[in-house]
């Protein structure tokens, strides 16, 4: 299978792409790219969704709700950073965003400039060509570029995971009955939806969740993110359980409120076996 | 008033600070010292909360978590960005990420690679020692570093409105008696709270809504974060509004889940009128 994911060579992304099986990898710069290359060429893309430590990855969030995709499957990745460099003394680190957050108390620690870059491999090659300063990468990039560990394992949270998801092109809204009767039995665990009310009222998200406390359907997770029209109007990521009558619950919902159906799908194991 | 943000100087943070009227403003490289400043010497402090293009501001929403303090106003300021810089020919552009953000579209239309900041006054600063750059920032920084406007108002959204939050030492969760009562008359608009529910079950959050439900109390945001404890837990941050039964609400929710009450506060007018 060919994926298109986020580079350059050494991302978490690159990993997860490689350890899920992929023959072709196809590396862009920005996630934003994964997606469009997605709907231009029909390719499979894979794109971090979710952080434990920090949160949703908006470029994902905000793609899913633009570009017309299904999400076909999600994988876990645990993710261990390490601070690399040559320097006894460091004067700047080099860090993407959300490894800095994932990194946080180890940076307040030593108390020095932090210099964001685009990815953990423009960390890499930045501190390369800067021998006073550290990069907050993973081990396997380190050994890549030949930079020596300072320090192992600096995450706030041992158990710091990244959850991905894989992503077809194609709307699966018209799909959610052939989803559901189709392929329940394949091992589908997870469906989710984009609610965008574009109303605001006392009560609004209580009635939006009734149809699924009715059924009993386990919400996994609930996300807002600003709608973009107007300040204090939000859109809902939903993820549920695909268990029992969940349809009934998301039928029951699309009479509320305009929804975009993201897909059903299961969940990638080979990795959580092995780790 | 003496108010502690995020610097440096030209800083959106610096200008809303500015408006409110401060008297003596300390200026801070990270979101993070604002708050550890703001409770070790008991200093007023002011931080972005959510943008209405970009979401919640991630850094702000967890050391509200993690630091005793209390929300004592809010503030909207509407953000305007520029393209600045000398070259026609851009080869790059420096950018703080909430700003990349705001501004993807014309970013994304440049094609250029995108160096990512830690504020928009280094993006300025950046851009000042790199002629082939173009740097993403008000027409404010460009003028005080006197860097030629390229493009004005590159924002995606021209209704874009970024909302800041005063904050107090100290906890008001044993307060919520003591400020209904006497400070209901007094301009307040908002409520705040973090619901930390500590468990993961089928029908959670519809539980959590029911009281503000039952009372007709309206939610004007709801927004999760990772609980940090392991993936797929979450706390949910609530604003709701200080009108009717609210309190009830608030106090048979704290028999559902435990909860840190954030305060409540009115908002600061003068900055729309003039708008």
């Amino acid at each position: 299978m060919k994926i298109v994911t986020l580079g350059p060579e050494g991302t978490f992304s690159h990993e997860m792409a490689t350890l899920i099986g992929a023959d072709e990898i196809v590396l862009v710069p920005t996630i934003g790219k994964v997606f469009a290359e997605v709907v231009k060429t029909g390719t499979t893309g894979l794109v971090p969704l979710e952080n434990s430590e920090a949160g949703g990855v908006t470029s994902t969030l905000d793609c899913l709700m633009q570009y017309p995709v299904t999400i076909t499957l999600e994988s876990y990745l645990p993710i261990h950073h390490c601070l690399a460099g040559t320097s006894e003394q460091i004067t700047r680190i080099y860090a993407h965003p959300q490894s800095h957050e994932q990194c946080s108390r180890i940076i307040e620690d030593l108390n020095v400039p932090v210099i964001h870059t685009e990815s953990n491999a423009a960390s890499a090659i930045a501190q390369k060509s800067d021998p006073g300063s550290a990069a907050i990468i993973s081990e396997r990039l380190a050994s890549r570029h030949q930079i020596p560990l300072i320090r192992s394992n600096i995450e706030n949270n041992a158990c710091n995971i990244t959850r991905f998801v894989q992503i077809s092109p194609g709307n699966s809204s018209q799909g959610l009955q052939a989803t559901g009767e189709k392929k329940m039995d394949q091992g589908l665990e997870k469906c989710s939806l984009i609610i965008d009310p574009d109303e605001n009222r006392a009560g609004l998200l209580y009635d939006l969740l009734t149809p699924f406390k009715r059924e009993g359907v386990n919400l996994t997770r609930i996300e807002s993110r600003p709608s973009k029209r107007s300040m204090g109007t939000y859109v809902f990521f939903l993820d549920i359980q695909c268990e029992g009558n969940w349809k009934t619950s998301v039928t029951e919902l699309q009479q509320i409120a305009p929804i975009k159906h993201l897909g059903c799908y299961g969940r990638w194991q080979k990795q959580m076996e092995n780790s």
